[in-house]
């Protein structure tokens, strides 16, 4: 076989190992001189490599690729840029011809499930014109709702985010022992999974967060404050974690009760912001005591000082097991992850058919949501904790971490 | 001199390592079992203390000691508690009456200005009586804002999480390459301590927080939208740091053009938020682009998985020497950080007048607001890199930080 060339390229929403997996791609291509020749890097995806954006990613020392692996954000830049659901749409062939002129044979894009979508179309395109090319995804996003896989690198170092800034909330929130709801407001659109990381945070019975609320259940106002009222009867620190996508019976985000101006990206996604601020008002206004509204903001996708060391493992794994399958002939498929049964935690990766994962979201467990739906039960946590072991790889200097910029 | 007993308090907003300057006064004086019988710590400062909450700290094992250290927020609880003017007010008889029962001989309080006036009263309200009690402060505040030291413990943390945070956001807020302004809002009511922290994320000339507005200057919405079209020129990726006390001429806080609904502290403080949120709307009307308001909130103050070793270490220190300076006959002090001449740091710990230093406050010096109050000079880095370095100590149990809760 004649030496081809690998491209590599991030999407979506950025998170703290996505360059991880960048990394794992880069360094086990690397690895197979006699199959790889050069690895290049999309920049802003695929949108900005159609505008001929790409840079060369195998000249990298040992050291550079190491302060990329452990920083935060997408190293190559992100895209939210959907293909053409026709496959004869001027794109697809333009986009082979790019891949060609480059020599390309490996193809790799690391993303949630919009970009499982794009492998999905190139690789099916490529099939119809009997193109050699191989087309990889990558599994990443903090969301954990890409199906089969046990979970998706990105989650754990986010649960560890929101699980210890919980904690660390909680202990500021009860110094003065008076009446006090911190209600924290935790991404994830249609899938509970990172709000149910504030459960993590708890000590002891009793401890913060006492209210949870997830997506996947329907959000009443007033029943939630009849709840807060009915904590106050057991601690004057109440902490409540909300995910950004409550929403009432007709299906109704909470955040549109305040504002009608909710702006909508490229995929029709909802950019949903304001839950915990409009909560709050409504705490403040029926028992008049002090509230704070927290939101993580973009904090909880990019604290790579909070990384988790076993998801930077597995996203580099995620994308090493990209390359050997891509090198084995395998095309049109995604990285999942297979946790093995028994008591000690060990994944298997695994090859997914990404036809079957595109667009496609894994709610949390309903089994896993418990008192009626105000709370998150030890099934979860039993899953979550070993997603979250090991301390941040991150590098220091001059007291900050250091991180990677593509134009250094 | 026959053995007296020590009791120890928290007051005031808590931060990352008033915990370490308890454990510094709780250690140092159990070196001294000669002169020091029990330490007790007031539950909730002198407000909780006088309604008879309080605990034995001195039979803890180091390694309980330990852990307390690196916990945030206040171990013992905290209160907003003004003692009154007038030393003739039976609440000055009625605490010393609760010292004397306690056998206390030595009485420690650790916060800002506000508590520091309550060592001062409390101290001269000793002196008008003769008591033998010596009343010795321990400075604390994120602020930054008290005089006659070169800093406080508590600063050099949450600079150290505003630096590191507006670092890792700035490069998730690059990822997709389109004009995005991230507005971040960072505590500091008069002082613009903390948010000039947000320079020492600056890895590159041009690089994030390209504008940076401290409450020392008189802030103008027109001016800051200006600012911000100038910026769009130089680069997409525009990062403001505000701080939550930015105000108008009129000395009219900017988040009080959004609300006049702002509550205010037993000290007469306004409780600031919304800034960010009033001016990304602001932006997002003039340039219609992406904006992320996004407040620290209580993270900046109570992050102690991202605590400076520095601010851990000089916190203790400020901590066992009051012990001493309290052993040694002082009274009506507070300890204060001297910084030695010359390149390399170095802190002497000196004794300071406690009725020189309360309710005073320590403007960021106007000569390290640089570029038209948009910017924060040189002068300022040199003197908060030091403050910021070293690892937090703080252990890890199930991928979480270790915390100690005084009701464990």
């Amino acid at each position: 076989m004649s030496k081809k060339n690998v491209i590599v390229g991030q999407s979506g929403g950025p998170t703290s190992v996505i360059n991880s997996s960048l990394y794992g791609v880069v360094t086990e291509a690397m690895k197979h001189p006699d199959e790889v020749g050069c690895v290049y890097g999309m920049v802003n995806g695929i949108k900005g490599f159609l505008d001929g954006k790409k840079v060369v990613l195998s000249d990298m020392s040992e050291d550079e690729l190491k302060i990329m692996q452990s920083t935060p954000s997408s190293y190559l830049g992100s895209c939210r840029f959907k293909l053409p659901e026709d496959l004869s749409d001027p794109v697809f062939p333009q986009l082979m011809k790019e891949l060609e002129n480059l020599n390309v044979g490996y193809f790799f894009y690391i993303g949630g499930n919009d970009s499982m979508d794009t492998v999905s179309k190139m690789s099916r395109y490529a099939a119809s014109i009997n193109s050699p090319i191989r087309f990889i995804g990558v599994p990443k996003t903090i969301d954990n709702d890409l199906i089969c896989t046990d979970h998706c690198p990105g989650y754990g170092s986010a649960a560890k985010y929101v699980a210890a800034s919980c904690r660390e909330i909680s202990l500021d929130a009860g110094v003065y022992g008076s009446k006090f709801v911190s209600i924290v407001e935790i991404m994830g659109r249609h899938a509970g999974w990172l709000t149910a990381a504030s459960v993590l945070a708890r000590k002891f019975e009793g401890d913060n967060p006492v209210l949870i609320y997830l997506p996947e259940t329907v959000f009443s106002v007033d029943s939630f404050l009849a709840d807060v009222e009915e904590a106050f009867k057991k601690t004057n620190n109440v902490m409540v974690a909300v995910s950004e996508g409550v929403h009432d019976a007709e299906g109704k985000f909470i955040c549109e009760y305040a504002t009608s101006d909710i702006a909508v990206d490229n995929f029709g996604h909802k950019s949903l912001a304001g839950t915990a601020s409009y909560l709050a008002d409504l705490v403040k206004q029926k028992f008049g005591c002090k509230v704070r509204p927290i939101e993580f903001s973009l904090l909880q996708r990019c604290a790579a000082h909070l990384s988790s060391l076993t998801d930077v493992t597995e996203a580099a794994a995620a994308g090493s097991e990209g390359v050997k399958a891509a090198l084995e002939g395998e095309t049109g498929i995604m990285i999942g992850f297979k946790r093995a049964e028994g008591e000690e935690y060990h994944i298997d990766y695994v090859r997914v058919d990404v036809n079957e994962v595109c667009n496609q979201e894994k709610p949390f467990p309903a089994e896993w949501i418990t008192n009626g739906g105000r709370d998150v039960g030890e099934g979860y946590i039993k899953y979550a904790l070993p997603l979250i072991q090991g301390a941040s790889p991150v590098q220091y200097e001059n007291g900050l971490p250091v991180y990677a910029y593509l134009h250094d």
